[in-house]
């Protein structure tokens, strides 16, 4: 086990990358546009903003508004037009340029991906360039791509500090209860320092694949909180 | 280890599907397309067509002709439009009904992204439904998919029935030397013979992670052949 240990560590850590609210700022760009496309209706700040799916807390807000705010972000050019989330691409080039970690952009596409697909590619080329084209994957289900690192927005996560990508019964046994890799902390804390200011740490001890975190409890957009850690399933939509 | 093996074995088999080759007849697409387009120029039939690249054999025929087969393939239309391989759909529903399988499929786009990738997970929708689109994944870099099988028509195979999810160096020792899982064999088969009627079985034994085929070694289309298990990395470009 010892020896199987030491293998992990010589191979770079695989660090995943969500794009809407991670690298790409979904909601402040969504915000702009609904205003400016329904001047008269009802808004939600972004210090209000609950939860994963802004189309949910628009319905509640008032039924009709769900589709309104959704008609927003599957309209040509918004995911291509989303601003850069301060500092982001700056980590990027600067994990990028790291010996011991191996990045990738891991997004899930909407299910209306008609213009959201090709746009994404467009978003990463134009910001980040060709390398990151290279390293972008496209799905709805982050749970199969392999990475030590998934470095993520969504609410529902499935990994903690415990990888999605190994869960109980799936690898061998001992793999799932290894101690918390020091390459991860290491190149974590900067990261969610450029992002945010601020991290939000796994809880010492968190080695469970379960639920860590709940819409209930997410403010959105983080404010002394960083991105999360784990594996997410399916797309905003 | 017995138990991990069996821990293994109750999850079901992933199988990722390539796309283009193996799903779409893409190489039947682009030589009608370019025989539309360029009908004065050269071409190269199906049955001499050899290597991964078609830009690549152009290329050979006639060095200006690589950039005339490359536009053909990156025209708006192309891959929505190309037909499925026969007999590929029904044993892609036939492998989802399966309860000891889950199907993924897995694609590389074109590094000229901007209609291939919206175009994929069209003919997706198009052909196989919504539930497939939940299954999609577009990534240059297939290797970093986890699955215990990939159905794909590249030439640089850097698997054989060795996962490449599991390389040498990177995971528990023993586990890259399992013997063959039966289940894999066991779904293999019948869906080899859907595609092309025949087989290409792993040689005995092949269990390292190392290129077993490549391209001077392999002709297009199948003929005795059926699709490749391996790694791949890349688009076609």
């Amino acid at each position: 086990m010892a020896a199987a240990m030491a293998a992990r560590r010589a191979r770079p850590v695989r660090v995943l990358v969500d794009m809407d609210g991670v690298l790409a700022d979904f909601e402040g760009g969504l915000l702009r546009a609904f205003r400016r496309r329904f001047p008269e209706e009802p808004h939600v700040p972004l210090d209000q903003r609950r939860g994963f799916f802004a189309r949910e807390q628009y319905r509640a807000l008032r039924p009709d508004l769900a589709d309104k705010v959704a008609s927003v972000y599957e309209t040509p050019g918004f995911f291509l037009g989303l601003e850069p989330i301060p500092g982001a691409l700056e980590a990027m080039q600067e994990m990028h340029a790291m010996h011991d970690t191996e990045v990738f952009i891991c997004t899930s596409p909407l299910m209306k991906y008609e213009h959201c697909v090709g746009e994404k590619f467009s978003w990463v080329d134009k910001h980040l360039g060709p390398q990151f084209v290279e390293r972008t994957i496209v799905t709805r289900d982050k749970t199969v791509i392999l990475g030590d690192l998934l470095i993520d927005d969504k609410d529902t996560i499935l990994g903690g500090i415990c990888s999605p990508w190994e869960p109980p019964g799936t690898w061998p046994a001992g793999i799932g209860e290894r101690e918390p890799k020091p390459p991860v902390y290491r190149f974590l804390l900067p990261f969610s320092r450029v992002l945010s200011q601020a991290t939000r740490r796994p809880r010492p001890g968190s080695t469970s694949c379960s639920p860590a975190v709940t819409t209930s409890t997410w403010p959105w957009p983080p404010q002394s909180d960083g991105c999360f850690l784990g594996a997410t399933t399916g797309g905003r939509s």
